[in-house]
């Protein structure tokens, strides 16, 4: 229901048809699909104060047209070649369209935000600016990673912090903001989400390795081959003997090795090193740490339950 | 005077000092100088209306912060190496860096904007975001001529106005909102600045083929070697005879031929076409227009004399 009033939505932005090189790549990318979290997160907890979704679906559009954005630039950084089973938009057209089109998706998300009356505009603005810069602080810090072997857990959950969970943070916080709840409320929203976000990080890290490939949707292994600082390849590094470390590394750096050998061998050390129950806590831990700050809104639990839900579903979860 | 309060308060941004990756960059760009053009006429407008410096300075550090923004991803685009002397960002650090730290000062632009409390913040947010969309169509439209030999006069200056003229536009409108303005003014300064910025690009044209290159500064001709669409050329290309069209089409493409022959023969065909006197004359007219908006405004003359005298100095005249 609330996916396809946010589709519909998006689909009838009103793009100006001229210059085409600018508006084409942007129309392009809105209209892949996908889960549309953040819109959805943000009617969710819109409509736990009584907002209808048509009041917040400006916010909803902007939102997704900035999540967007960052997937264009990282895409562009990272030379992805595809998402969503289509070409990215620096492959389809080129690098400075890629440039140049994301900058403009930036600025029509500020005024998608801006298009959304109501009393505390100035905060919803300045949260999600806000917000904006932080993520870019968290695609920085995933940059910085890359290069270094010694990066904490702690270093790691401030980084998907910064890069995942501000954004779901921001789409409910903003949602709760138009509607005008109270300020108690708007922060237990934005930890509840940043939780979830956490959760979700963290699971994507475990399934990438202990998924199953059907339900995944991704080939398993793809981390590890190549060489991304998980959760698990961090704890996995801080925990194992100085020996087991090193080995470790070798196999990461090995580019000559089987691939089905590399994901093997490197599945067998974190078995060892008890990384799975290790990550399964943390998700675990994360996931009741989002259901008790739901518990402490201002709101009855049959109300906040969809909220609930929805999280859950995401989580692949049934409570 | 005005200067040195924008070079102080640009230096007093307290910017995060992690991720360095991030933000030494965007200290490194707004550290190199400049004219400081748009913060300038967004603190002469906002005086007009008895605006004290203080009370516009975030917007006048915002405008900047953005002007720089465009600056950083249009050399990255252009793959400029130099900008004032000094290694641009993609060549110092890295193209991944100019897109990161680009698109955080985009977001910066808008939180200094943002904190600049005004009753018609709101207007000023959108005359903000709505200049800056209009700033990457311009962009596109640069890049489009590049490829193109039909160019209209009309196009042209539409592209600079979009480019280059819109955002001094946004300078000094968002002055005069910030102090409250009467409409009406808002909207004349626009206007005016809008003229200063044609006159401006046309003169920058101009003076690239016919300027003294000691006052200049850069060295003459440099446009006509890389083929560059300017007022002057597209005027050239449409008012030449076939023939004379085709002979000048043949020299900008001819890689073989010696710049400072090149440079003579385009400029010869310019001068026969009378494209000089054609140029000046619309310099002229700009110049003209844009005086005329000065004098509509509610304000005596002495009043808004600073800001045409200022207007004057960019162009060099002395009226």
């Amino acid at each position: 229901m609330l996916l396809q009033t946010i589709e519909q939505a998006l689909a009838q932005v009103p793009y100006p048809t001229r210059p085409e090189g600018l508006y084409e790549p942007i129309e392009y990318v809105l209209s892949m699909g996908g889960k549309r979290l953040r819109p959805t997160l943000l009617l969710l907890a819109h409509g736990l104060y009584g907002g209808q979704p048509e009041a917040a679906l400006p916010a909803a559009v902007g939102i997704e047209t900035y999540h967007n954005h960052t997937l264009l630039h990282d895409d562009l950084m990272d030379r992805a070649d595809m998402r969503r089973g289509k070409p990215t938009v620096h492959k389809k057209w080129n690098d400075n369209t890629a440039v140049l089109s994301g900058d403009t998706m930036l600025i029509m998300a500020f005024r998608h935000i801006m298009d959304c009356p109501c009393r505390r505009q100035a905060d919803v603005l300045r949260l999600f600016a806000r917000s904006a810069q932080e993520i870019c602080e968290g695609q920085q810090y995933d940059v910085n990673f890359e290069s270094r072997t010694d990066v904490t857990e702690a270093e790691y959950i401030e980084m998907i912090r910064l890069k995942t969970s501000v954004l779901l943070g921001c789409a409910v916080q903003m949602g709760a903001l138009i509607a005008d709840a109270p300020d108690a409320d708007c922060d237990a929203l934005y930890r509840f989400a940043e939780k979830v976000g956490l959760a979700f990080q963290l699971q994507d890290d475990y399934l990438d390795v202990y998924g199953d490939p059907k339900v995944f949707g991704k080939k398993i292994g793809g981390d590890i081959l190549c060489g991304k600082k998980t959760f698990l390849l961090i704890n996995a590094l801080n925990r194992a003997d100085a020996d087991t470390r090193s080995r470790l590394l070798q196999l990461l750096a090995d580019s000559g090795c089987e691939p089905e050998a590399k994901i093997q061998a490197v599945t067998d050390l974190y078995n060892r090193l008890d990384i799975p129950a290790l990550t399964l806590e943390a998700i675990d831990r994360y996931y009741a740490e989002a259901r008790t700050e739901l518990q402490a809104l201002s709101l009855p639990q049959e109300q906040w339950q969809p909220l609930w839900d929805y999280a859950c579903s995401l989580l692949g979860r049934n409570k």
